[in-house]
């Protein structure tokens, strides 16, 4: 049985347009409606035909679902949950593809009292954006992390674990906060630095952005993927986990502080050590079939 | 006519045996000779059949040689030029592909008096290590660095030129000091970041390497990549190219502290701003040919 039969997307972007693709490939009986803030996004959507229908208001979209996932910036969760709570079914499901689950939860159980909410983040995505950038695999092999709320319901909980199941991916049980605490450095860090690196390297006036273009093969262009995701939806992140990601910078900080006292005195021991342990942790990352066992993430050389 | 029709490689790793197979693709009648410090790689080397000749001392490896290419971690660079400077032939060329140019230089300098010495850097490589890891098409697409030394000989340089463009290079000339200054910022630093990043993840004692693990495909494993580089190389990169990497390193810091601060203050449209600019660097990269179009590096999603 499936867990849900009225599905309900919120937000069509590169997540919420890959969700509708995987759910009609893997639960094609599924009623599928879809809505987003932008009239253009909602043509493209029509255009593309990645629902059943496209709602023109957040209501109108979730009127008779039971299951409504919202995809949408973590800063704009609660104004879009307050502008669908009159229409919402009272037996529906609320979830979402959040990257921050503390803030989010509080954004929604504020906007929605009453209402049965599962907040969920699929650990997935690439550096594009829009409708015309999902597809139906991005899910696959990845983890969905769900974050229960306290006193919440678990068989709703369990129906979302099997939804994120059924759309190919793991999905681990843990509490909000702690989420934010394993985010902060699995992804808002490494976002943070890819961001500020291509900043520095946009700014340099004794290198030309010609010659960071050219050259950017010897290490720097691994950086500017993930420096190129979507500006609002970063910009509302780091707002929302700012405990987290500062705490993760701190000790980050300390240990390029660490690095650069060594390269600074010449302790070529120390960076050897250093360099060596990480490794491992590539190593374990490919092995647990989390990223590309080919070398330079199987990017083509021809 | 070929630039070179004997070609010795000193050193047998990932750059030295693609170098060998792309030599034997591009220029199949070039005598090549390969030597490397370690016996066991030798007879890898003798296994894949890579080179014609693999010699058992530097000396013996370069005593008909036109071309010279050293290989080894750029702190290896003046013994292992000493090694063979008595059987240097007097017309040979003598070139390298260590990622800093100066330090290289001066070493050669010094230990091969007289010689026709043209540094040069293909600013190409992957996470791999040692022969098995190379392949014939590494350097294609990539660009080239010639750096030639203040009044060497133009012949030899154009030379080098012309034999790094026939392995599919393209091919820039720059003075030494300023091609350390750019691959500071173009590969040192992203390095020394990724490895510093990888290195507190693994520290961390709130969140567990499992989840670090699990979790990468938030943007973490893209670190992963060139934190698992050769840590002797790099070690020497950052002893070698020090004043460099300091200068970069202390703007990024100083980048990093703002954005740090814009996160602290809640400022979200200094977070924002920043975040919009970086991503017209990540387009030219990707229109110059320098990285997949593809999403995601390309990897795969199935």
């Amino acid at each position: 049985m499936l867990p849900f039969a009225r599905v309900t997307i919120v937000g069509l972007g590169l997540i919420g347009s890959s969700l509708a693709r995987a759910v009609r490939a893997a639960m094609p009986t599924v009623r599928l409606t879809g809505y987003d803030a932008s009239a253009d996004v909602r043509e493209t959507v029509r255009a593309l035909d990645l629902v059943d229908d496209v709602a023109d208001t957040p209501g109108a979209a979730v009127i008779d679902a039971d299951l409504v996932v919202l995809c949408v910036p973590v800063g704009a969760m609660g104004a879009v949950a307050a502008d669908m709570a009159a229409d919402l079914p009272a037996d529906a499901v609320v979830s979402d593809v959040g990257s921050c689950k503390a803030s989010v939860a509080a954004a929604l159980r504020a906007a929605l009292p009453g209402a049965t909410i599962v907040p969920a983040h699929p650990v997935a995505g690439t550096e594009k954006s829009g409708p015309e950038a999902g597809f139906a695999t991005l899910f696959r092999g990845r983890w969905c992390i769900v974050t229960p709320l306290e006193g919440g319901d678990p068989v709703a909980a369990t129906r979302v674990a099997d939804f994120w199941r059924r759309l190919g991916a793991d999905v681990e049980t843990m509490d909000p906060d702690h989420h934010d605490l394993v985010l902060a450095v699995t992804s808002h860090l490494p976002h943070l630095i890819a961001y500020t690196i291509v900043g520095t390297a946009d700014d340099l006036e004794q290198v030309t952005q010609s010659e960071v273009i050219k050259f950017s093969a010897g290490g720097f262009r691994d950086f500017t993927r993930i420096a190129a995701s979507d500006p609002t939806m970063w910009r509302d992140v780091f707002l929302s986990n700012r405990d987290a990601v500062l705490e993760m910078l701190g000790r980050f900080s300390e240990d390029l502080s660490q690095l650069q006292r060594a390269i600074r005195y010449g302790d070529g021991d120390a960076l050897f050590d250093r360099f060596t342990r990480t490794r491992a942790i590539r190593r374990s990352i490919v092995d647990q079939g989390q990223d590309d066992a080919a070398a330079d993430f199987g990017r083509r050389h021809d």
